[in-house]
């Protein structure tokens, strides 16, 4: 892990890039974090338009997290932003403008085709990802699961025993065979559901949330479209992390 | 109204008992609370218990809505606790009684006889506590509604213009004709779901929370029974009230 970057944002937090081999990230602390006192981390997902489009909204959390006293981090998703392309997954996105501007039904084949590729590929990085996070001095733990490609989240919240509580978003396409995955997730959940997510079909979200095998989890439904999530559901969110990292 | 005592609990909170002709019920304000400062208030609603066994879980709110200087007031309702029962709701919950024993499904009318005429009897008398509640100096509004039986949440969220904001717990039976009183309702709802409550439908909560005509409406689905809506959903839901009646 490479810092690139390091400047200070107004509220008292340190913003650094960093790449990991090839993959470029950011992590945000908050600026009393030390070797002394280290803080609870949150690794920040987002959805598959790259970091720079992303980074408005990734800072707002950051900034968030950082005044409840918890580092967030983040990194560029495969065959995303400055990331190489792979053919499959071109593919795949090309398929699904297709099916949406002819106004098809999406295929489980084509959602299969477009996420779990994806999950496959990112998981382990997001991991790498926090070997080296966890090993900076003012990064203590515990450590923390947030929004993106919900797909991404329940894997990370199977296989990755160091992430103790997940916030997920059920606004993007999940292959049947998550839901499998979904009910061995025990880590505490507060997932958050758009009600009128254009994109998004609300009985597979429910069904989703019914699976999972968590003994603590929290739905969080809210009216509005995919990106009308309202501010005090990320107080709530906020609240979550909060009362499990803290 | 009469007050009929007065008492100062720890943590800054005056219960005062009273009597509104026949109705006894009980006001909780912070101690703060005066003619110069007048404080929100949010009527507690409750199952058909009766005032004296829901009191424990009553005062617990009415402390938390205290600590964030906001009062509380709730009534006994028709023909619970010392009140005269009638002779019709006397029969539908013997009828309802019969029905659990047998495992019988619960009817459409079963429902209806006994919700509809409690909704009809309640809503009134609530009205009224609200006339003699807003005439004291130390409370001055605005006022939210909370809990209880949904329907008669419903009803008062549509019919009584000075709730400006309603929590409601999705965990009792909702006549048919509910719903569409529910699609009139245009104030900012908190709806509260335990996802495994035994005497609830599921489908028909989430139904309902659908119906609802509120642009600003969010339904937190928790995991457990009836009973055990966990501690950090009344954290949430307090963060409603606060968000707006403060």
């Amino acid at each position: 892990m490479h810092f690139t970057s390091e400047r200070r944002l107004d509220g008292g937090v340190v913003e650094r890039e960093f790449t990991l081999g090839e993959i470029p990230g950011i992590l945000w602390t908050p600026a009393s974090a030390s070797a002394s006192a280290p803080v609870p981390l949150i690794l920040l997902g987002h959805p598959t338009l790259g970091l720079r489009k992303m980074y408005p909204r990734l800072v707002g959390r950051a900034r968030h997290a950082a005044a409840d006293g918890i580092a967030t981090a983040t990194i560029e998703l495969p065959g995303c932003g400055e990331r190489p392309r792979w053919e499959a997954a071109e593919q795949a996105r090309a398929d699904l403008r297709r099916a949406k501007q002819a106004d098809e039904p999406i295929s489980d084949e084509l959602i299969d085709a477009l996420i779990l590729p994806l999950v496959d590929r990112a998981v382990p990085e997001w991991q790498a990802a926090l070997d080296a996070l966890l090993e900076l001095p003012e990064i203590g733990g515990p450590v923390g699961y947030s929004g993106g490609v919900i797909s991404i989240g329940i894997r990370l919240a199977l296989v990755e025993p160091r992430i103790t509580a997940a916030g997920l978003f059920a606004g993007s396409f999940v292959p049947r065979a998550m839901f499998e995955e979904a009910r061995r997730v025990t880590i505490p959940l507060h997932v958050l559901l758009q009600w009128d997510d254009e994109g998004n079909d609300r009985q597979a979200a429910l069904d989703l949330f019914d699976a999972f095998g968590s003994k603590e989890k929290s739905l969080h439904a809210n009216m509005g479209g995919h990106t009308g999530v309202p501010q005090f559901a990320g107080e709530d969110a906020a609240g979550f992390f909060t009362r499990h990292l803290k």
